[in-house]
């Protein structure tokens, strides 16, 4: 092999290596944009329903839409942290997530199940039940969060 | 009334003006967060769906998450455009929304149908449906695009 073709070959690998990193990284920053949207949504929610629960705002069909919206995002919240999402560097998220993933998976369970129990009542219309049942919800966030999220 | 009560009730006036203001900002400032959120997690479940449709992706359970995930956020995307969201400065939402409600409702609807129907395709497991249909989903993205969000 030529000297010139042995070089043209490294910078070749160089140049799909570096193409293979900035894509790594790319996926990696749209990965981190969509848990944190999705999490920032899922506070979205929560702000008016605790207000629900505190007896700060009354009972709506825009209290009602809240316990919806955050079951059907409880189940997406199970898609944001993949194998793939665990090297991200500076974000919230605890290696333990992938470090016990039967662990965290029962967290995420126990959130997505309390939340479909709160949209059902929500979608009965069974005001006392929500407010009964979004303490029931904030346990399995604080309870995710305490093992799986950095305290700031 | 005196003139130091006047004054006390003036400053009372204003304290609660600013922490109104102050309310509404942070109130503008998480629903913006929640709309870039739920959006960017749309553009999340497009890339890959995209990569099928294109053929540079194979058929998997993965692509199918993505198309039920895609349904799910389309109906909470029919939340992120509140009446309350009208004057968030410095978004790509142009005010059309607000001014032609119906307009957007129907551009809103015609996504949530369209990714319904996608959902149900990936559901039956019809790869070849989900192809083509992940190009009726995307006019509609492209067609509320058109008309409702800033050109960059």
């Amino acid at each position: 092999m030529s000297h010139s073709l042995k070089i043209a070959l490294a910078a070749g690998v160089c140049l799909v290596a570096a193409a293979g990193a900035a894509y790594a990284q790319n996926n990696e920053q749209n990965l981190l944009k969509y848990r944190q949207g999705i999490m920032r949504a899922v506070a979205f929610q929560n702000g008016p329903l605790n207000a629900f629960a505190k007896g700060e705002a009354p009972w709506s069909p825009a209290i009602a839409q809240r316990a919806v919206n955050l079951a059907a995002l409880s189940v997406i919240a199970g898609d944001v942290f993949p194998p793939a999402g665990k090297d991200i560097p500076n974000t919230d998220a605890k290696p333990e997530i992938w470090l016990d993933p039967d662990g965290f998976k029962k967290s995420m369970t126990a959130f997505q199940t309390e939340a479909a129990k709160l949209a059902d009542l929500a979608r009965a219309g069974n005001a006392d039940g929500v407010k009964a049942q979004v303490a029931a919800v904030g346990k399995t966030c604080g309870g995710c969060h305490d093992t799986y999220r950095v305290k700031r």
